[in-house]
């Protein structure tokens, strides 16, 4: 709607004009930009509450809040690259899990074929294993992964493709190397505990939130790095890694997560990963009266984006 | 956790205990009931607004408010007839549309072959078709319809099973007869005329709700007993039939529709119909703030309970 | 807060000033007044969902929305009498239903002895039955009653005065002639049908919403003058009374109820009767997240003030 | 984002895609479009709750529920003509009322100038005014207004341009024939009567609710007819005309309203008249926890543009 | 509805299925299960907001979303010992504290007596006094207790059995042992200090929050571990002990509380006392929009009953 | 409503009485108080997201929850001197921002001009310039700011008084020392640096949010303590300064903020500094779903009250 180095969308009153993610331009040519934002909007996939295909919708609206210089680091991404918005992934079949998960592959393949990163808001998890397969990285990819679930279940009624299972799934397929895998504040109850046996039976470094709360999140933040290392990585965050209080609207909740100021503080620490790409998945609206976890979605958004722009920049 | 002229529980405060439909015994002994009430947590059909899969639990919590005596007909269905809550349909696969509307006709097909006649709690629309199946009727039955769509469409965004189709397949399939149907409350645009073409040129009378208010709710009536007749035959409600002010929470209201009022006219005005069972569907909860919905879908149910127990009466 | 002639406060935006009942001046002065209207935060009285004792507190705050002058009969109730918030009844014992009536009429006592007439706001319904003992009218009053429900249950969990019961009590106190008392809008099963049939054998005149349907609130409005006759009266408005979709935050709704024009035509035809008091009860603001039946609640109270004012004129 | 002719965004699932005004194309080109549905952010001229200025966007929002071909004439307004949105009008003072009534001048007169109509969605009712300023029809212009007020006060709390005031203004500047301007919806109490006396004194036929519920809507429509007559004409519909059960979300709510059955048989009613543009107002997303005022809002929107479609159509 | 060690309920959708308490069996039967939860739908103790009879029920349905096998012990209560769901005590009089009071022990002191250990679900914290009363110790217990208020006040508004009194009541009773008691996260102003110097006075160790921010949790669990001993004791958390933040859904809300880490903490630091029984009070659903209180209670009562399992374990 | 030592209104129940703040005596006479709280229902200096107009009337109402002895230092405030509450702002021009700043002044000047100190509820942070006009204090204030923006912008969207630029215009016009200046709790991206850096160009002690973590509140006390010094001070509370999950109701939301338990530590620690006001704004009630603002609005001015009292003790 307007070129990519134009700000007067986001100068205009952030209740105005037809919402794009942090209202950068809308385009699906790919010469037109280095970092796309991609809308998932799809939650075929979860095992509870439903309601993440409203995810990009939500957060679209909310990102109108977020703004351009960063405040600690005042670095700002929309100078250092061209950022696009490139509209919601269309979907041929909703009602078939695997099938909708070819359509998220389709659409991204192209775009990471042609060198682009990709920032992506979901949508249920169970999105981020296509993605992963889109991208068809040469080597597996490192991955930095907040969550309250490790996500590295098997099959879960009837398929082994829920949004229990992504990365085990991802892990198979060669996609990602566990080994520079961190896992970062898991918690709550579960029927069986193969998940979490996975996940560290396959090398992944697991913090549940009680070693976060007690290591702090700068040595969290050490931890993650040294895991992850210097090779292309991927930063995956669901929103159910945060206390419900500060993301009530999403599937799966679990009492007793990070907090705001945690979560960015670890984003923040990431800084000089080579992210390839990023995603923010399990925003559900419909369980969100107060649209704080849209709120909360679009800012972390607004920091991956700033993470992933640096990491172009230093990759240019 | 009561025998089933145990009116103990009805007598507690609507707060109190664990909420069965209507708080009738919960029991899945089929010689112990003779109008079984079941859930059918599934929403996996929906093409919009997801969150029907909730509608059992809500419209169990809501139907503690129902009582037993019919304020106009003084008629009591627990003292008629056995009636019970059999519990949800248990899903082995809820990721695949087709899967669970085979979970959903391996549960009920028992039940209808032992003669006992259902009231269902939806879900979405798309169960009615699997229903249909499991009730397998000699010769294909006649139905009330009340909705705001005719979901006779044919395939929709990857399936022929959506909540949009679910009385084309039974057409299709020799389960409902077109010419002993009728549609009440129609209306809507649609990006295709193709639902309202099928209904019509296969014989369905459909009543768009502009009819329905120049004729009134005792001519509809009137039309739906002509048109159904004395065969056996089938009540269908989906909730989006009223308007949304009604029922909010539900997943693809069009303004414009029924009242409460007229709903319960035209129920009440399907006394004597040889009815062999009934649903109410696509009640929402997370677009219900206010509870409504759900407490219209529990009346709702209570009012088909009421015919259902009179047809069981006429019938033995 | 300013003289009872003193229009500003109804001049300010909707949003400004401390919410007294419609901006009337705060007085508790006997002498000050001619209609005072009370707040009786009480729900101790309810079977179902409570919250009713919020009721006084949202309505005064929606109260600001309303204005003067009627836009029907162009009649200004504050330029025909002395209005005043006389303030909330203050409670010495909330934790026994007996206790609080006691409290309830000996703050309203003084009031009716000085010859003023109260509009109140619930509170739930059981506070009517204090209402008519404070008043302790000469000969028993004549009653026109919007309610979903008869109010003239017996025994009901551990009391005879609850919610259920007032007009049972009050008949039964002689301080309600049932021959003169109409009730409008009864509808909604019972676990007994004691309540219909103590109204019916006691001589009230049950109007069930079915029956108002069909004769329209013209004859409905000319039965209720009729039953009521040219004596003095009570007017009693459960907001329960209209469907739940106008009245969501109530405690016990009935699906099918009075619309909002109903019940305005309702009320204005009752102009002329010789009412010494009315009441809107079970606003229940938790369950009021439009902020709505506050608004219905006041707006009602607007239209009953009208009413009280212009009997107040004709008395005079 | 697609072509004026592309129906593939309306294909897409209902919460996928950037929601522009019912998935039709983003445009500001001129040349481009035949009608233009626009945007008008701004709530600065409410008097009692503000949130107007979130209406567009939760419209846009609501309008991916919307679709192509009316249920009653089977039009398709989209095959009919070319349809855009072409945005929000951008702003460049927001504190100070008159100033953004000239950026709504500025940015709607060239589209005036260049022959099209518009549709556009507010915002307050403050709007209209700079909107027919904007038009600056040769020969003033016949309204159907539906509204629960009659938007001709004069001077409120500080400006004679306030949403209480708009038609006044129209009026006194030549821009409003009030003897072709029918008002439709008109209630409740006022702390002055000046408005109404204004539309009574000018010759606008104002039909208060309660006439139009003794008249009923077919003879509503008639007279809306014989008064705007053949002439040019305006259709501005505020969604408080309804009763608050169906907008709940807007400012100055006034119960006893238009049903929406009647309100969409009105503007059906109003196909053929000389329509130059049209506009849905008082829509306020923060008082509207249903989300059911928005899709009321844009469904209404929808059939006025099947009518400036049919106009569009004529005139050509 | 299953037998004790069927965990078929379990492996349910989440959103399947009548909800017991953690989807655990019902029964009545005191031979069936070693540890009972049971509800207790009472607020008739409050002082300010009403709801808590509604907190067994949504406790129940947000409790579908625990499950078994505990994150950081990996201990599984379920496979310990046999947990039933109880159902609710049932009320004979609803309408006088005291009387509801006896309803509580009446249901309560046959589990007790037959050696079973509760779990119970609030309605106010009234309930507790009677509690202790059904549980009739041999001698006085003692008792970690979490709550923003000492509940330790005298008469409140009529009655000395308030939700301000339970735990003066059971001091006096000798149902308490005051200087085994520990009260944690006390905080709020109050127009009295009695309270808090009975609870002084008397023996008991109050943490006030600001004490507690100063310790930290490790030092509290082992000041609490100090105080309470290796007696019999018994736990009783007030939801409103945690910051609103983390349960809005409460009677007597006081900003800057515990948060739901720390409260996780806490209790899983109790590990080892020889608790007797546990409640989790105050959850109060009308004022929870978003189910986290509701998910907060279930989740803590699947902690405490962790403890109380393993309680049970170490005294078989 | 009663003299200024009358408790009575605290004792009734919460729910009860019409609600001044914190249930003090509401007067407008000057020699009736020592302080006084006033609302001021304005928001027209917003920028984004309006509704503070309605924060008054809220905290007003959730301020009856507040009680009067502060739990930490035994204080009450309402022993120390005399408190009332003065009512709002009357506002005769509410659609020009620089008008309404004017009625402000012309309110409060009279009130500090008889040397009574005001505590103040928002309103938009607009309100403070004028604020700072009315005090026309003989010197440049200290301050102590908590917010997440420092509000030192310059012109925005057509004003220089808009609610992100009081303290600029305050600083130009010699009324607030930006030496003694300390702001607490900034964070979130801008599209300018330039509010920023005329905070720390001018002098203002900025303290992050980021280094507010890594220092903790203590050395942030002693800090701010530090720049404010012994000289007279004003204490501005935006409620945004904490995170938005304990205030989503507000315009322009951060995530990543202050804590309630970092609030209360941090005022409380400002005892004894020479404040002769303070203001809680922007508390937007419609986005509050919950009440949890207000609340945390009303609490957070009993602080405030507080420190107001014993400034005025002292002052004695």
């Amino acid at each position: 709607m307007h070129s990519a180095t134009d700000t007067r969308a986001q100068a205009q009153p952030r209740y105005s004009g037809i919402p794009t993610f942090m209202r950068v331009p809308y385009t699906t040519r790919l010469e037109d930009f280095d970092i796309g934002i991609v809308g998932v909007p799809f939650d075929g996939g979860v095992t509870a509450r439903p309601g993440a295909r409203y995810g990009p919708r939500e957060i679209r609206n909310m990102s109108s809040m977020t703004r351009a210089i960063h405040h600690v680091t005042r670095f700002n991404p929309f100078a250092a690259c061209r950022v696009a918005d490139v509209g919601d992934v269309p979907f041929t079949d909703v009602f078939h899990l695997e099938n909708s998960h070819a359509d998220i592959r389709r659409f991204l393949a192209p775009i990471y074929a042609a060198g682009k990163r990709t920032l992506v808001a979901g949508g249920d998890h169970s999105i981020t294993f296509p993605i992963f397969q889109a991208m068809a990285p040469r080597e597996p990819l490192g991955m930095v992964h907040i969550d309250a679930h490790t996500d590295t279940w098997d099959d879960f009624i009837g398929s082994k493709f829920s949004h229990g299972s992504p990365f085990r799934r991802a892990v198979e397929a060669g996609l990602l190397d566990p080994k520079r895998t961190v896992q970062i504040g898991i918690r709550g109850a579960q029927n069986s505990d193969e998940g979490w046996r996975y996940s560290l039976d396959s090398g992944m470094r697991v913090i549940f939130i009680e070693e976060f709360d007690r290591m702090g999140v700068e040595a969290a933040i050490a931890e993650a790095r040294r895991v992850v290392g210097a090779g292309p990585a991927y930063l995956s965050v669901d929103v159910d890694g945060l206390d419900p209080v500060y993301a009530p609207g999403t599937g799966t909740p679990e009492i007793g997560g990070l907090s705001t100021r945690e979560t960015l503080a670890l984003l923040r620490g990431l800084e000089g990963l080579d992210l390839r790409g990023a995603d923010v998945v399990e925003v559900a609206p419909p369980y969100d009266p107060s649209g704080n976890t849209a709120l909360l979605g679009a800012t972390l958004m607004y920091e991956c984006l700033c993470l992933l722009a640096r990491a172009w920049e230093m990759g240019r």
